[in-house]
Parts: structure tokens; C-alpha cells; sequence
């Protein structure tokens, strides 16, 4: 085909040692396929690891990562259709397509819905993802080189709050806000001096792990005073703002609210941003679109529209399962043994559970155990770990095993099984055995 | 619900007063289904209206508009997947999750199998569209306030290389570069100049409609001589590019190549960067990753890899099919009476056809009256306009119409029935049958 054929396909030499090796590996195992692009041969093996991909991961795996979900049976029904490839550009009536009048409800279905759920006048919903929509939230209220403040990496800062991620791609100054490691939330006392001295635009709440609400009255106080904006990322928590639990971050102060459409929301991938001020309103949907998205991919508006109406519909059963099986789920690893952080609180508010696994190894050690297990999640770091110390935690959401048709019974059935693996010795492949067995006898959406 | 329940939803009251009729208008309709979220008959609302969508525009339509395409068959076969809310964020063998690595795979073989169709060393396929593509490579190369040339929009500069996209996200100064409307392409001698002059850090080539290609070899000579990079943005001519069609811009000189991996490439949305060089690769790579995305949706890899294996393996019958079926839908336009661009270069070496229709009321009326006759396109901005007039032209794209099945044959008719439509004062309900039967009786993809 070209000068660089029968070579060896190094995907990323910059990347580590370790990702190197499983990228060889893996090359190796495809056999040079990509030298001889047969259709049919390429489509026979997408579709092996598709397959297999599903029988251990949805099929057979329990997974308690929280930055995932599965949509319902109904959303599914409608999100296979070829609409991503129609660009539509434009508010209805005035779009740069020809053609695209059947999609007009959906755009106003989507935003009339979803502003009702979490209680904003409006909502833009144009954005691939929620990184997007903080992106654009950023383009809107800051110029290069300003300043905004965010929660620390330790305390759940996603990377789209920091300069590795799209502050740095906006060319802002980020500086973490004062942490009160025992409220699980900023340092209220110190807020209002670290808010003059560092004079940010734009002051970023809402974490990554996030098991007790923010005293958003009290922190919005001391923004408006400094003369900064509130943004709330619900990117976690957005299932349950929008069902009525947790918290109401605009109705209890924030100014603008951004969160991610699957994860607890339950949808398809996508980013909201939601406001009751309609210059910020303005303002950041002039910076979804035209600024940041050609295309904006409207087949996601119609599971979208479903997943909301859901919502809507169940007066919160499903938001109240997911933070019953996260309590009922921390409890039982409580007793088992482990150290399940906010023990002295009830261990949750949400659907999010945290467990220090400093003394079992690490986060990264043992999430790449329990994976061995078919137990799936991921690391995170712990609001009491030191400058530089390797993630302590575990981070579980149950939005999915909920989906799945767990209950409290099966997820104290889990806790036993991660506590036979990590405290007490057991085999992967013995665990695993019991893991596929929960999921073969639990219903399954 | 909340306190706006009852009211009526206003989208974007900032919005243009037609866009807000239209929406007015789709409100109306929907007959306050957001006010009582109900899953089922929201559920039944929008079945209805992408089975209306479908008809209209899928099965009935004539979709002559360049920045669209359907997947075909096989493609499509793998892209009805969940992966979409499965984020896997970073590279195999060091994922931030666990039990993803039957996607490790995919991973390997897409940017594999793509780097070998354009020719380059790497390809980073994990952009969201071909504007994050565009935003990492800003982000990678330039810093805010940095000065970036590209082409004026009246000769296809993308929105996503002008300060109202994402240059503008990024900070950055945007000049226009010199014009040479004859040619079609840059002006090449005043381009030392003007470099000398402006110091861009990047210099963007390859537009929103293509029909010649650019010198690549002059331009590549001026900008190196002048310290700057250059990137061709083949969004729209992926697919000849890939098909070793048109032209080959990495091997002629260019430093970057972004593009759409639908439109003529003719697979799931998103977007590629590719370049020879590792320095360039790894600074890309990390500007999409983790900069740009946190998920970059796995979901479309499994579709993406199977387009590019048939590309690979067709030998660019598909592309030659495109160019050809563009060369005889001009020529027939032109013998209708239509001011067809470029006719004394034979109109195109692409799949783009260039229309001037300022005597016809210009390329937005235009687009209009061919909407409601069921032919679908947009207007455009044509290289010999006026500042500040608006578009002149239609621009049409046959990359999608030859997946339908439409042959040259096929394709004359249509120039007659656009002719009939907008130079004869046919009724757009009698053209509109006449094109419906077309679709019916061609086979479709």
C-alpha cells in the first residue's frame, strides 16, 4: 500500500514500557491484518472481540465502575439509528442542512426535558461530552491566562477541571481550592481569603467521587463575593440531581451546572450544560456550537429523550436503588473488613463508595486483582492521601449493577466475594466462578 | 416538577426570530410532552419521528450534501454496540479501567489499518470529530495568541480553522491566507511574502469544497522556509485520499493531516490526525488524550476499522465511482444552463461539485426550493464573492448518492430535475415524485 508496509505498526513509541509491551502483544496476536485489509476478514475478527468483549464485561462481569452504565431496554431501541453522520448546525429554522425538520423536536424535546429534570431554564445539550461542555463553560466566562479553582486530584478533580486537560487546552491558570479533608468538602473557613488572594473567574465544584453533597449555600456566598461564577460538574451525581436526590446545585446556589449523560443519568454518551441565567445561557451555547462542534452527532438526542422521560417518569426509584445498594454495599464491606471511607457518616449519600486499599496493595494493585476476579472498577485517590502517594482507593458506583438487577442481598454476596479474594486468599479463578453465577441468577436489563 | 412547569420552553430566546418560530412552532406540537415525562410516549414520539426522518431523508431523499455519508452494510453490522458509555482512557496495559482488554485490539488495528490507507507512520483516532482533531493540533503546536494562517472562508475555510471556532477556544490570532482564485488554491507568490509578514506558527490547508488539489509541494516549500508547520485538513476528501485518489498529502510535503472519518471516508463519525513524525505525533496524541477526552467512545472503532479495511481492499473502485459520478453530474448541470464552477478545468478532480446560484437567488434560497423537491444540499461561499455578500453558491458532494446506487445515468436526471425545478418553474411536488421514484428504483446501500 505505501513505503511503510510489512513494518511493524508502533501505534505510540512515546507511550510507557508496559503499554508498549501489550500493544506488541496485542499486534502480534492480530497477525498482520492491517498489511491486508480484507473486509471480510476485518469484520470477523471486530466482531469476535466485540463478542467477546460483551460475554466478559456485560455478560459475566460485575461491574462496579463508576464512570460507566448501561442504557434501558427502551433508550436501546432507539439508539441505533445512522444519525451520527448527519450533521445539523443550527437552531431549527435556520440550520445549515437542508432537510433535517424531523429532528427539530427532538432538539426541543431533549433541552425542554432535561432543563425541567434538574430544574434550569435552560439546558444546551450539543456537547459530545461532558469534557466538552466544561470546555465550553471555560471558553465562554474566561480568556487565556485567567484564573479558576478547583478541586484537588485528591479530593476527585476530574482531569477536565485541570491544566492536563482542557483548561490547559484554554490556556488558564488552575489552582486547587482549599480542602477539608473531614467534611469531605472545601474548607469553608478558608474559602473567602483563598478567593482574594487568587482572584479566579470561575470556581469548579463537584467531584469524581463524591459521597456527601457540597455546601453549595455557603460556597456560593463566598464566590459572589469574591466576584466569581459557581459551576457544579454533576458529571457523577447527574441521576440523582435529576431525580430529586442528592443535591439541587442550582436551586442551591450554583450558577451553572455541567454533568456527563451516562454514568447515573443512565443515557448515551454526551455532555449538558444547564443554567437559569440566560446570559450564561447564551454565552456557553454560542461556545458549543459554533465554537467547539461542527457536528454535534444528533443520533444521541433520542435515547437522550427517552433516558429523561425515564427519569422523570420514576419519582426517583431508580436513584434511590443505586444509593440503597452503595449503603448496603459499604456496609458489607465494612463488616468484612475493609476500611470504607465516611463510616462516621453513613459511609454514602450517593451511588459512590470509597475503600482505602493503601495496606492491600494500592488502588491500581487491586483493581487489576478483583479484575482477575471479573469484578471491575477503578482506583482513585483519597482526600487524606500525601502529595505524590500513589492512589489509596477504590472508587465503586452501583448505577450499574442496579441496571443489572442486583440487590442489597447480591451486593453483600459481592462484598464477601472481594473480602475471599483480598483478605483472605482466595483464587481468582474460584471468585470469578462465583461472580459469573450471581450475574447468570440475577435478572439482567 | 419544579417552578417552571407549565411554562413554555424557550430554547434560546437570544436565537434569530425565524429560529425562534421554528422552535416556537415545534413546541406546539410536541404538546407539552415535557411537562409529563411519560418514557412510553415519549418513547413513541421519537420512534415516530426518526421513522419520519428516515423517510424523508434516507429512503425518499436525494442527499447531494457534501458533509454527510451512510455506512456501509458491513459497517454498520458493528456499530450497534454499548461501547459508547464504556470509556477506556489511556493505552492498552495501563487503562485507568480494568476489563477492557478485548478492546485492546481495536485499539491497535484502527490506528494501524488507517495509517497504512493515508500513508503516514501514526494515526491518533480517538478525536470525538474532525474539529477536536483540529483543537488537539492547535493546542499541540500553537500557544494563545499565536498566529495561524488558513483559507478565507469564501474558498472553504471550515469554521474550525476561523476565530469563531476552535482557534478562537485556543486564544489564537487568525489571518487569512492569500487567494489565488483562478488557481483554486493558495496564492503561491505572494505567500513568502505574506508569511514573512504574518509568522504564522501553522499554516491550514484543505477546505470545505475541494475540486482542484492544492500544491502542496510550493506551499510546503514557502511555510518551512518561513519556520511554520503545515496541516492539510482532508475532512471532506478523506476517503480519496485514503484511496490513494486526488492527492497524497503527507507524501507532497504536508507536516499534518486531520480529517472526518464519515462524509467521504464513509465510516462512523469522529476524527484522525496523522503525520510521519514522532515528535509531532506524540505532542497530537497528547493534546487528544488526556487533554480533549476523557471517553472517546470505543464504539466507534468497531465500524471504523471495518471502513477502512474496505477501502483498502476495493482499490479505490468506490472513490473513482464518486469522482466520476461528480464529473457527469456537472457536466449535466452545465448543459442545463447552470454556472457550474471550475469548467475549464472539466469542474472537479473530486467528488465536490461547485454551483454559483447568485443569479437564482443565492445558495441559501436555493437550498430551499431544492428542500421541498426532496433534493438535499447546502449553499457555500464561492472563492470570486464579494466581502460580505452572501453565499453564492451550492456545493454538492457524491459520496453518498453513489452508496445509494445512483449511477451517471441517474445522475443527469437529477440535473434535470433541478434545471426543471429552478431554471424551468417546475412545481417542487411534481420534481419531488419524479425524485422518489429515482430512489426507488436505484438500489439502495
Amino acid at each position: 500500500m505505501d513505503q511503510h508496509e510489512g513494518t511493524f505498526p508502533e501505534i505510540a513509541p512515546w507511550a510507557s514500557p508496559v503499554a508498549r509491551a501489550r500493544m506488541a502483544e496485542v499486534a502480534a496476536g492480530l497477525g498482520g491484518l492491517w498489511d491486508r485489509p480484507s473486509a471480510a476478514e476485518v469484520l470477523a475478527t471486530v466482531r469476535h472481540l466485540l463478542r467477546e468483549h460483551t460475554r466478559q464485561f456485560d455478560e459475566e462481569g460485575i461491574v462496579l465502575y463508576a464512570g460507566t452504565n448501561v442504557m434501558s431496554p427502551a433508550a436501546r431501541q432507539v439508539a441505533e439509528t445512522t444519525l451520527g453522520g448527519r450533521p445539523s448546525m443550527g437552531w431549527p429554522g435556520e440550520k445549515y442542512q437542508a432537510g433535517l425538520d424531523w429532528l427539530d423536536p427532538l432538539e426541543v424535546l431533549v433541552p425542554a426535558l432535561i432543563s425541567r429534570l434538574v430544574g434550569a431554564r435552560f439546558a444546551e445539550v450539543r456537547s459530545h461530552s461532558a469534557t466538552m461542555a466544561n470546555l465550553a463553560v471555560y471558553t465562554a466566562l474566561t480568556e487565556p491566562g485567567d484564573t479558576i479553582a478547583v478541586l484537588p486530584e485528591r479530593a476527585g478533580g476530574h482531569t477536565s477541571h485541570h491544566t492536563v486537560g482542557v483548561p490547559g487546552v484554554r490556556g488558564l491558570r488552575v489552582v486547587d481550592l482549599p480542602y477539608d479533608t473531614d467534611a469531605y468538602d472545601v474548607d469553608l473557613a478558608a474559602l473567602p481569603g483563598f478567593l482574594e488572594r487568587e482572584r479566579p473567574r470561575l470556581v469548579v465544584i463537584g467531584a469524581s467521587l463524591l459521597l456527601f453533597p457540597h455546601r453549595i449555600a455557603q460556597i456560593k456566598e463566598a464566590v459572589a463575593q469574591a466576584g466569581a461564577v459557581l459551576m457544579y460538574d454533576a458529571s457523577h451525581v447527574a441521576g440523582l440531581v435529576a431525580a430529586g436526590r442528592f443535591q439541587r446545585p442550582l436551586a442551591e446556589g450554583a450558577d451553572l451546572l455541567t454533568f456527563s449523560t451516562y454514568k447515573s443519568f443512565g443515557g448515551p454518551p454526551g455532555g449538558v450544560i444547564a443554567t437559569d441565567d440566560e446570559e450564561l445561557a447564551e454565552k456557553v451555547s454560542t461556545a458549543v456550537f459554533p465554537a467547539l462542534t461542527a457536528n454535534y452527532d444528533a443520533g444521541r438526542l433520542a435515547p437522550l429523550a427517552v433516558t429523561a422521560a425515564e427519569i422523570g417518569e420514576d419519582g426517583g426509584a431508580y436513584a434511590d436503588r443505586c444509593i440503597a445498594a452503595a449503603r448496603a454495599l459499604a456496609a458489607a464491606l465494612s463488616e468484612e473488613g475493609f476500611t470504607v471511607a465516611g463510616a462516621d457518616r453513613g459511609f454514602t449519600d450517593s451511588h459512590h463508595v470509597a475503600v482505602d486499599v493503601a495496606e492491600l496493595g494500592g488502588g491500581r494493585a487491586v483493581m487489576a486483582r478483583l479484575a482477575e476476579a471479573g469484578i471491575y472498577l477503578s482506583a482513585i485517590g483519597l482526600p487524606w492521601q500525601r502529595p505524590g502517594e500513589a492512589d489509596r482507593g477504590l472508587r465503586i458506583g452501583t448505577q450499574e449493577v442496579v441496571r443489572r438487577g442486583l440487590g442489597e442481598e447480591e451486593l453483600r454476596q459481592v462484598a464477601a466475594l472481594m473480602a475471599d479474594l483480598l483478605l483472605r486468599g482466595a483464587d481468582p479463578a474460584t471468585v470469578r466462578k462465583a461472580v459469573v453465577r450471581i450475574r447468570k441468577e440475577t435478572g439482567s436489563a
